[in-house]
């Protein structure tokens, strides 16, 4: 027996009906799907936190894992709903820069943009593609679907511009691409990235947050290696550069958010 | 191999142990059964939210699923837990008003008074039923036990008054059901109730809220078709009128709450 | 076919890709083990809450469960991961005091200090073990490896100091284990604690809060007895003292937090 694994990611939260009516649909199609939630708290309308947090899951799922995100400011616009084929996944969902960022760290094969209405739920409603088109499509995919059999294969998807950071002289221009739950900022700046420039863990280097406020860090390899309510630097569990405070909450002490500038000071490591 | 799926809905919450003890115990007695949480976040004690939301999940559910439900602020004193048996579901929970509203929408077959010790677990605490009466009943009717085995048939089940939209002259009176995450407001108005009257997409209309504030707004058939931040109306994915505001709260900006009465006035669309 | 449960516990929140990353890991070792959430909301580090919470749902479980609890403020440091081993289930998780509240009511036969580096994951962060070391451990042991293959017994493992009331005179001495998301103040006062008091359910008894204030509560047998928003005393469905209030919040009425000492005085009730 092949086990079907589908992850559903959404902003819907967990209050109403929507998230439910998805897995009732996946499962009315697909009985032996095994079904996981990644998240459902995604910031209302964050493609670009929705993107980073399946691009931080989905590697350790199994290969042939069905992934279905939504966010979807768009829906019951123009845009598109489309499957994604790489090397070791499927993602359905929007084609808003929501899934490319998980797709293309495993190599995308073929983008398809979902058109067959015999794969989507009898009646679709203009509010809700999740339960109506994306959770269908996956569970027929689970089902054993061919990809190709959902439409038309397209190349002009969007891709989005969470930029990598940008290295000027002195500086290395990055963003925040989510806050955690401890209030950890974590950064688009990876380790690779900070490879490339002086600054090793134990050295104290600048950071620039919002272009303005300076300041200093201890690079640090873990949070214990720290004192209680200290800010530190390390490299975080997903290979990018976070910003903490052990045992406390960095986010709220800089008062950042997700797609704020940070800058790291590139000359002034000690 | 028969799959019994068997949905959860509460107001518990997901930060105790309440809802995982519910899960422990039917496993327990039916260890193939497959569990969907609906929500755990119903409104504390909010019998109608619970109604609302269980109704709007449970027609996506494949036939057979057994639904148990829990808002129970009666929990120890005389309400009797019961089973509702419809022609494509089972619905476990208190007579309280909580279980009818979906069930009806299936028809109802039979109403069954939870007697029977045999199906409860050993102790039966005073606090939570959910955990000692309902979970052990919704797993032995998945493990194969019929209806009938838990206790008498009954015919004075509590109808909740959530009451159908009513119409004088020239206006529509019904009631806030539900708020959403997104802050959408949904109305107890259905697509047919408004079908009988010359509101129609594209319009615009009046509506009052809470009795009193009349606001204008454009009925829409999608969130992406208005301008970000302008309100709007339209018929939800679950055909009932929703007061929206595209990437907005539109709770928050009118605000309303779960049960305040909504008007709709019939004669100044435009 | 043996089914295997695993349970997750952590102060993860649910936001996060943290949750799904663990399940993706142990679903790639063993893709037929059953997850289930016991609750991701803990209060970040409250490693009392926890294991209070553990403690309170492990007992519904099937024999053979296997627990893998996360509230682990010492990561990256010293701290040792463990694997306890009761009659009933497993625990895996770090020597923090997290386990043992759970494991002992079940009887601890071994404990295990988890070093061998086969069944980690095999890049090891130092800031996510829950992802690189326990949830590898438990789906291995789900997929048939042997408790001692782990590693070493140990013997000095971390008992919790939550003291289990304290006798004086004419006073019992606890303290606020839990305050749940009804805002009942749940205590370390059992229902044994107090059978050994003159205190029966219909009197009414004084408490000390925080050592100072005195409220007089009724001892009720359930919340339905009482007056909506009343306080009562009772002893919830977990066999400890709660301070409820019917329909109402104890939690914010008294200003309580997990922690607090509490005072039942003995000679006073009527």
């Amino acid at each position: 027996m092949v086990t079907s694994f589908v992850t559903l990611l959404s902003d819907f939260g967990l209050k109403d009906p929507y998230v439910a009516e998805m897995k009732a649909v996946i499962m009315s199609i697909c009985p032996e799907a095994q079904i996981i939630d990644i998240s459902h708290d995604i910031e209302k309308f964050s493609i670009r936190m929705g993107a980073f947090v399946l691009a931080s899951a989905a590697p350790y799922f199994p290969k042939g894992t069905i992934h279905v995100a939504v966010v979807d400011p768009g829906v019951g616009t123009k845009r598109r709903p489309i499957l994604v084929e790489t090397s070791h996944s499927f993602y359905v969902g929007p084609d808003n820069g929501l899934l490319p960022l998980a797709a293309q760290k495993q190599g995308i094969k073929h983008v398809y943009n979902i058109t067959s209405s015999r794969y989507k739920l009898a009646q679709v409603s203009k509010t809700f593609h999740g339960r109506d088109i994306f959770a269908p499509v996956a569970a027929h995919l689970a089902s054993g679907s061919k990809p190709q059999d959902f439409g038309a294969e397209i190349y002009d998807y969007i891709i989005p511009k969470f930029a990598k950071p940008e290295h000027t002289g002195k500086e290395l221009h990055g963003e925040v691409l989510h806050i955690d739950d401890f209030g950890n900022i974590i950064t688009n700046i990876s380790a690779e990235d900070l490879g490339k420039t002086r600054i090793k863990e134990g050295l104290t280097f600048r950071l620039k947050l919002k272009g303005k406020e300076v300041v200093e860090l201890k690079f640090r390899s873990t949070y214990g290696e720290a004192h209680i309510g200290k800010p530190l630097a390390l490299i975080g569990s997903h290979d990018f550069l976070e910003i903490s405070i052990d045992q406390g909450n960095a986010s709220k002490k800089f008062r950042t958010k997700t797609g704020d500038p940070i800058t790291v000071v590139l000359d002034k490591q000690s």
